[in-house]
């Protein structure tokens, strides 16, 4: 099965590719900079050159499944996040639509269901991740939407929290999110779902089973 | 002031065009039929033809401001809900925001802020519009998002309720809802903010003007 990574080149992406490699999909990294192309493929990865803010039909064509995991990051201005978050995800659930992918694991973020509530410079990220996650569950293609807590670089501990709601002060590794995105593909559980995960004391597979 | 009106051949469309020109604006009625523009010209608004499914950039290219009154209707399909109450809404919004149109005045539906909660026929409706109403506050162009309770073809009395969030059992006339969607156009205490209406005891300019 192959898996089309967006935001491959990020740190979540990065270790999205080595989990989904271990549980035995082909990835297929989705890069702008060709340039970035020879490390993942190192990794094992295949890779494909696109832009969320180009065309992304040729990429999502050989895909049997989509993890989005791209973001415009902190640094950059609102234009970037509405045309990186928010449009680029609808852009690639378009085209993932179309050319009948069989699944796609959208990372989102805790406090996505009410960006008012959230601080004044975290608005636009959520309102943006909150039309991307609610065009997603529109789109009638199979979905499962991952909202962890603050990510850390921390080794991840393969312990985990996992429920419509969770405590918004929780953190997780970024190793586990991955970990998480990658075993949403195939667990019937998490089909057209969305939950919020942080670290706690349940291993992943057990967690996603019983969402609560 | 020219109002493009989108679905002004729909019941509150053709409602929102009388009360256009009553309050002064120059209403443009968006229409897919040219047999009906006779009959709005003879209203006093100006057509064009045009279809939220095609393409609307020119419809949008004359006017100053946008009031989005087209709806699916409940008897088409689920797939007619998306392309007209969901994508045909962000297309509009697009061309709104290319072509500097200083305002779009939304009409939602009481219940888009949690779709999850409605009846399951309901549901896909207010998912599309809940994707369209948070594509627009993330547009970055000046809005206002009318949320109605139930609506009935009563004769308007131009006494509302307005506020963050109303009785849901409420109803209200399309007369009341178009006097309101028109109203919003220079209320500036409307400006970028989403609220719910149904019929109660205040005049519309007194409500409007303080949104609870």
């Amino acid at each position: 099965m192959k898996v089309l990574i967006a935001g491959a080149n990020g740190s979540t992406g990065r270790l999205a590719i080595e989990k989904a490699i271990e549980q035995g999909y082909q990835p297929i990294a989705m890069i702008r900079d060709p340039k970035q192309a020879d490390e993942l493929e190192h990794k094992g990865a295949q890779t494909v050159i696109a832009d969320l803010e180009g065309d992304v039909s040729e990429a999502v064509q050989q895909a049997d499944a989509v993890i989005f995991a791209a973001g415009s990051g902190s640094s950059t201005g609102d234009d970037k996040t509405i045309a990186i978050d928010q449009d680029g995800a609808i852009k690639l659930i378009d085209a993932a639509k179309k050319h009948n992918v069989k699944k796609i694991v959208m990372l989102s973020s805790i406090g996505t269901d009410a960006p008012e509530r959230a601080p004044e410079e975290m608005k636009l990220y959520l309102r943006s991740k909150a039309v991307a996650d609610e065009y997603l569950r529109n789109a009638e293609i199979p979905y499962t939407i991952v909202r962890p807590g603050a990510l850390s670089d921390d080794e991840g501990s393969g312990k985990i929290a996992a429920s419509k709601s969770v405590n918004p002060e929780g953190s997780i590794p970024r190793e586990d999110v991955a970990e998480v995105l990658v075993a949403c593909l195939s667990e019937p559980s998490t089909q057209n779902q969305t939950f919020e995960i942080i670290s706690g004391d349940r291993s992943i597979s057990e967690a996603i089973q019983s969402i609560m």
